[in-house]
C-alpha cells in the first residue's frame, strides 16, 4: 500500500481529543501503516469548572490509547482551555500552535473545518492556516480540512461555510481501526441515532466511499496543495 | 403518525424512473401511509438507439412495481427522450410538465436537484420551478429538491451548486419500503461500493438521520415554503 | 386560521429589544392569535456608559408594551451588555441562552441572521444554534433566521452571508399589529427614508408578500427543519 | 442633477418588452433627464403559436409608448422568438446582439440577471457579456445586472445565483415616470398581490431606497466596472 | 524532478486549440519531462462560415507544433463545430468525449472551467465530468479545472462560478516552454494589454507562483481527488 | 485625467502600515494627482513584546515617506495594538474608527477584505462598515474592499470569503509610484518569490490590468455604491 499523499510527515490538529479520530482516524491509520510519521496536536484541555478534573484525566488516557491504536507517532497537548479559545489572545494561540507544528515540519496538515459549530474549531482553523502560510519554501505542501460528526453539520451549512468535500481517501482497510480508536473514548461514544454513534461513523465512511467507488473513505476539503 | 408537511397532495417529478425512489422513496411511503395522495411524474423514457426497447419496457414495469410498494396513487409518464432533454424545445417541456402538475394540484412538490450531473435533472429542475411560480394563490406551498445517489455528488459540488440540505424527514419506519422499491429496479441496483448499492442507500439514510437525531431520514434543500 | 408551522411553542431570540418585532412581529402575532405560546428572549440590555440608564428603562417598558400588542406570552431578559457580547465569555452566553430556551422548550426557534452587521447578532446566531443542536429527540423541529431592517442589508451581503429567504409567512392579517408594536419603541422609529421607518417596514412586507403571492409576508432563511 | 454613472450612452438589453422598465425604468428616466442617450435593445418578439399575433402588435405599441415616457432615444427590436431563445444557435444570437450594441457603443450596459427563472433572461445575460468582454479599450466601462419582478425571485435563489445588489441608484424623482411607463403595458399590469403589480414596484423602490437612505432606488449587481 | 501528482497518464481536454496551453502548458511540459504520457483531446474545430477554412488549417498545424514543444504524446481532434457545441446533441458529445478519454485511461484529467464565458467551455466541463464519474475502480483519480486567460475572468465571477484555485503546480522550469508553445499560435497572440499577451501569461504565472512561494505556477480548482 | 470615481475625498483604512499601499497605492496616487484629497487611517501600531519599539519607530517613518510619495494629504494613526485587535472591545474600536472617518467625511471609502488571513483585517472590515451604514444622506457613496498580497490569498478562499473583483482602476500611470512607495517600507519588501516582492506587485497589476484591457490596474470588490 503506497503512502497516501506521498506524505512522510503528517500533522493533525485537534481542537479537542477525538476530533482527530472522527475526522481522519482512518487516514492517519493508513498513513501510519504505510510508514508515514503521524503527529497529533491537541489544542485544548477541559478545565474546571466547565469540565471535571477527573473526567479530563480519563480523556487524556483515552486519547493516548486511541492514538496507540491508530499508530500515532507523537501527541502534543497544548492545554488551552476547552470551550474557551475565544478568551485566549489570538497571537498567543497562533504562536503556540505554530511552534508545535514547526517542531513537526509536516508535509501534510489536517485541520478542523471553519464551518463547524464549535467556536474552538473555527478559531483553530484560522490559527492553523496562519502557520501554513506559504512564506517560504518549507511548510506543508498540502492542507486539508476534515469533517467532524456532531460539529460539521450543525452550524448552518449554506449560510455558514458548508463542508463540500473534494478529496477522498480510501480507508477500507483501516475503518475498523478508526472505529476501535473512537471507542477508546468511552465517555464520548453515544448510541444511535446520535451523530457520535458507531453507526453514524460507519454510515459516513460508506457514503464517502461510495461517492469515490470505494468501500469506505474519509472526505476532506482541500484548502491548498502545492506540487 | 401525522402527515409530514401536512401535505395532502404530493407531486414528485422524476427525470428518469428510480430517481424518485432514491431521492424521496421513504418520504413518499411515509406520506402515503399517513393518508396523503402521492403522485409521480416521470419525465423521460429511454428510446432507441440510446436505450434498447426491451429494457425500456422492463423499466416501465419495474417503475409501477416500485410505486406500488411505496403506495403511489398515480404515475404519469411524459415520455420525453431520456438523455435527450437538451434536444427538446424548452417551452414544450415546460408546458407538458405544467400540464401534468396542474392535474395534480400538489401542495408539496418534490423535484431533482439542479447540481446533479445529468443534464436532464438540471433541465427538469428549471421546468418544474416554472410551474411552481407563485403567480396565484394556488400552487404548491412547499417545493423541495431531493438528492439522487449517482447524480448529486458527481458534478462539481462547490463549483456547481452543492446539495446542502436543510430539511430532514424521518423515514425510520419506511426505509425498508424504500429499499424494497429500489430493488424492484433489478437492472439499476449495483453491488457495493457503487453509489447505487443498497448499502449506500442505507448509509445515506443513517447519516441524514443522525444529523437530525433520527434512525433514518431523507434530506432535502428547501426551494420555497409559504405559510 | 391554522397555526403557522403547526408550532405550539415558539421562541424568538432578540439580541436587542425591537429586533424581534422588525424580524418576525407579524409571524408572532399570527401564531399567538392562532393559539401558539410565543416567548421572547432578549439577550442584551443597554448599559452605561454606552447607553443612558434612563433610556434603557424606557426601552424596557416599550418592549413589554410591544410584546403585549403582539400577544407574547412571556419575555425573558438576559441582560448581557448591549454592543458588548464580544466581551462575554462565549461559554457563559451559550449556557445562559440554552438555559433560557430550555425553559421554553420551543418547537419553533426564530433567531437573528449571522450576516447582520451588528456583532451581537452574529454572536447570538451562533449561540442559539448551539442550543438547537439535534443531540436528542427533543429540541426545536424548525429553526429560522429572520431579517432585521437596519442590520441585515448593511454588512457586505455576497461577501458576508447574504439573507436569501426561502420561507414566507403570510402576515396580511397581522401587519398592522406589527407596525403598532414597532411604534411602541418611540425612540427607535425613524422617518423615511431610514430603514427603521414605518414605510420601509410596510415596503418589505409588501415585497416579501408579492414574492409569495400574498398581500404581506415576513421572510426567513431556513436553518433546519425536521419532520 | 448630475448624470448617474457619468454615462453618456446607455444601453439596456431587455429579453422581452417591459423587463427594462421593471428593472431600470427609473434609472433610464433619470439618465435621460440628465442628458444621457438611452438605448434599448429588445431581444425577442412573441410569435405564434405561443403568442397571438394581435397581442404582440399591441405590446410593440405599448413598448414604444413606455419608452417615450421614459425618454428612450432609440429602441432596436431583434425579433428572436420569445420563450424560444434555447432554440437559437447561440453564435447567431451573440452576433446579432453584439452588432446591435456596437451600433450604440454604450459606456454603461444594463442587462437582465442570470438567476432569473426565464431561460431567455439567462441566455441574454451570457450573450450580452460576450459583447462586453474587455478585448479592446472601447466597450462599456460599466456592466450592471438589473432585477425583474416576477423573474428574479422565482428560480431558486441561493441554489441558483441570488440577486444580491451592491449598486443603488436614487430614483426618487423618476419613480412616478417608471410606474407610468409600466402601466403603458396594459396587458402586463396585475393587481396586488402579484409581483407585477404597481404596489410591488413601489415597495421594491422604497425598500431598495431605504437600504441606501433614499426615498426610492433601483438596485443592481455590478458585473464589472473599469475606471 | 518527481512526477507531479504521481500521474503517469494525463489527459487534457481543450475546447479549442490553445486553451490547453494557456491553462496548463507548464504543467504538461513538467509532467512530460518527468516521464508522464500527456494526451490532449481537442473538442472542436473551426468551421465555415464562422471560421475560414484556411485559418483552421493553420491553427491545426500550430496546435501540433505547440504540442511538440510541450512534449505531448498524442493529440486527438474530435472536430465538433467551434462556437457551436450548443447545437450538438449532448449525448453525442458525451459519448465522443468519453470514448476519446477511455482510449487514454488517464489518472489525471485536466478540463476547462465551467465559469468561463465561452459556452463551449461550460459544455465541455460538464461532458468531461460525465466521463469522470467514479462508477468503477478505474477512472481518473484526480480531476482539475484550469483557468484560461480571455475566458475565465470575463463571465461574471461571483455571480457565475468564480475560479478560486486551491491547487498550485510549480512551473518555474517550464514556463518558457509554455510561452514558446503559446507563441506557436501566431494568430492568437495579442499585444499587451490583451489577456492573451505574453505579458499577461507571465504575470499570471508569477502571481500564482507567489501565492505558493514559487517563481512560477499554474493554478487549478480541484474537482475531485481520490487516494 | 479625470478623477477616478468622481471622488473628492477619499479615506483608506489600513489595519497595518503598508496594507494601503499594497491594496490601493496606485489608485490613491492617481486620485491625488487628479486633485482628490486622500486620507489614510492606520488602525494599529506594533507594540512590545510582539514588536520591537525601534522597528515600530522606523515603520512609522517609512509610512510617512510612502504616503508622501503617493501624495496622501493626511494620515491618522489610531495606535491600537497590532495583531491584537481581538483583545479590543469592539465598541471602542468602532467608535475610534468612526470618529476618525467622520473627520474625513469621505465620499469614497477603501477598506481591507474580510477574507484576509489576518484577524486584524477581518475586524477592521467590520468596524469600517459600521461607520459606513447609510443611516443618513451623508456617508461614503462608495465602499470598496482592496486586496493585500500576503493576506488575501492565504486564508481559505472559497471556504472563507474569496476576493472576486468587479471594480478595476487603471493605474498604468501610477504603478511606478506605488512600487516606490512600497519600497519605502524597507523592512517589508521581500525577494521573489515572496508575495511581498516587487515582482509579485507588478504581476498582480499586469494581470488585473489585462482583465480590463489596461496596462496596469488595481482591483476591488464593491461593497456598496450609491448614486
Amino acid at each position: 500500500m503506497p503512502l497516501p499523499f506521498n506524505a512522510r510527515r503528517i500533522a493533525v490538529v485537534a481542537p479537542h481529543p477525538d476530533d482527530e479520530i472522527l475526522g481522519c482516524g482512518g487516514t492517519m491509520a493508513r498513513a501510519a501503516a504505510a510508514g508515514a510519521e503521524v503527529h497529533v496536536v491537541v489544542v485544548t484541555r477541559g478545565q474546571p469548572p466547565l469540565f471535571e478534573e477527573e473526567l479530563v484525566g480519563w480523556i487524556r488516557a483515552e486519547t493516548l490509547r486511541a492514538h496507540d491504536i491508530i499508530g500515532v507517532a507523537d501527541t502534543q497537548f497544548l492545554d488551552f482551555p476547552a470551550a474557551g479559545l475565544d478568551q485566549i489572545r489570538r497571537s498567543d494561540l497562533n504562536q503556540a500552535l505554530s511552534s508545535a507544528l514547526s517542531r513537526i515540519e509536516p508535509d501534510l496538515l489536517l485541520i478542523p473545518f471553519i464551518g463547524d459549530i464549535h467556536l474552538d474549531h473555527q478559531i483553530v482553523f484560522n490559527a492553523a492556516l496562519v502557520y501554513a502560510r506559504p512564506r517560504g519554501s518549507g511548510g506543508p505542501g498540502c492542507v486539508l480540512a476534515y469533517e467532524t460528526l456532531s460539529e460539521t453539520n450543525w452550524l448552518a451549512p449554506g449560510v455558514t461555510p458548508a463542508f463540500i468535500p473534494n478529496m477522498f481517501v480510501d480507508i477500507s482497510e483501516t475503518l475498523e481501526r478508526k472505529v476501535a480508536a473512537f471507542q477508546a473514548f468511552q465517555s464520548q461514544v453515544k448510541p444511535q441515532p446520535d451523530e457520535r454513534s458507531v453507526e453514524a461513523i460507519r454510515a459516513l465512511a460508506t457514503l464517502r466511499g461510495a461517492t469515490a467507488y470505494r468501500y469506505a473513505a474519509e472526505a476532506f476539503v482541500l484548502v491548498r496543495q502545492i506540487y
